[in-house]
């Protein structure tokens, strides 16, 4: 079986970031929306750490999760606050985790008749040696 | 020609998962659904166990597959049993095989007129050392 | 400026394949496709063999390609022969190269209404040490 | 917190680009378009060169882009000039930078009545040894 302290790093990126204006079909499922996944396969609780980066001003946060141990968490950057992440902005995020974990980014754009969806795992970044 | 005992590694991770709760078309083609791809160029047959993870609860598994030798196995998370994956619930999960393999991700979502979908390589876990 | 010799892997596998059974959509850009993507960024000739790997059936191939030096092809996997891969089927892909490439995987999917997408780098193989 | 120089690599590659020929819906937003994300987590500004390929002629570039200290750059392909990338074209990416980066690359297809959206994190090209 797993080592649960070994799945995954402690620090990923995203390069890709950005919540469209508006929508099509019933909130919350259909509203437009970028999620950060982030597995937390270790026993111990995982104390996330989000920074979020745009194209003409200073990064924002870091904005502070809690994936209790054994667990997932898909936040909805949509719903981060202390700032809110402006729509229609294109952004990036560093995810910094206590315990390794793995981490995936998706974005669902509803603002055509049908929704659209893209995801990729995250980018890994290897430990200071 | 390549060596098939060292295509991939033992073990992965999914931090996405989220079966659509409906679905629009004819199934089983069109049912909104998540497959885990698994592709085993070895000559031995793998034995893949599956645990999934959620936000709120305990996980679940292993579930046990099998993928043969020189063999891709595509397995929809919507047929999984003992317990089922609930729909329109996320969730993450762990792949691990005991001999090296690739490992896929994919969603079909039908709930709006057209299918979306997304797919990523999965994350990697390295062997301990 | 870069190596042009050591830009990507000898070796590279995917794990999920499916060519769609049908297509929405003047032939051949709205054609349901799957195309393996493959950069050669070096100053030789890089001569390719694809292995395709089946659920139920011994894997086919290899299929041969030529992706000139300092030159990209995005093959359609539907393109191939001797023998073709067989429509609304699973499989999955190892790609072998006599020089370092870089392979991601495609999919167009018009079977219903508006074409989906989805696209994955691939995973590459370590050389054998 | 993280270490800003050591957040990604100096090279990355893309296999797989094309810019469709035509859309559907208001631009730019619903343009069909392809981007190159750029994350520059550091202190210092990254001074990206792209070099793209194509499969029958000599590649172009480099194009120079500059990413300020903790920025992110979403490039649109479709923007370049001199020479501007070809519509409904095969072509691939290299990007170099002088300080880490992390790059994605993503695509907006309107083509049909509703977007397809396909995206996935770069392949990095390791340092010299």
């Amino acid at each position: 079986m797993y080592v649960p302290s070994q799945v995954g790093h402690r620090r990923w990126a995203i390069a890709e970031g950005y919540i469209p204006e508006f929508s099509n079909g019933p909130a919350p499922q259909f509203t437009s929306h970028e999620t950060v996944c982030v597995l937390n396969a270790s026993d111990s609780d995982a104390h996330v750490e989000l920074t979020v980066f745009f194209t003409d001003r200073e990064p924002v946060g870091p904005y502070r999760l809690t994936v209790g141990a054994r667990r997932t968490l898909h936040q909805r950057m949509n719903d981060l606050a202390d700032p809110p992440i402006p729509r229609g902005v294109d952004y990036a995020s560093l995810i910094e985790s206590d315990v390794p974990v793995v981490v995936q980014h998706t974005r669902l754009d509803s603002r055509q008749s049908a929704n659209a969806l893209i995801t990729t795992i995250g980018h890994p970044i290897p430990e200071e040696s």
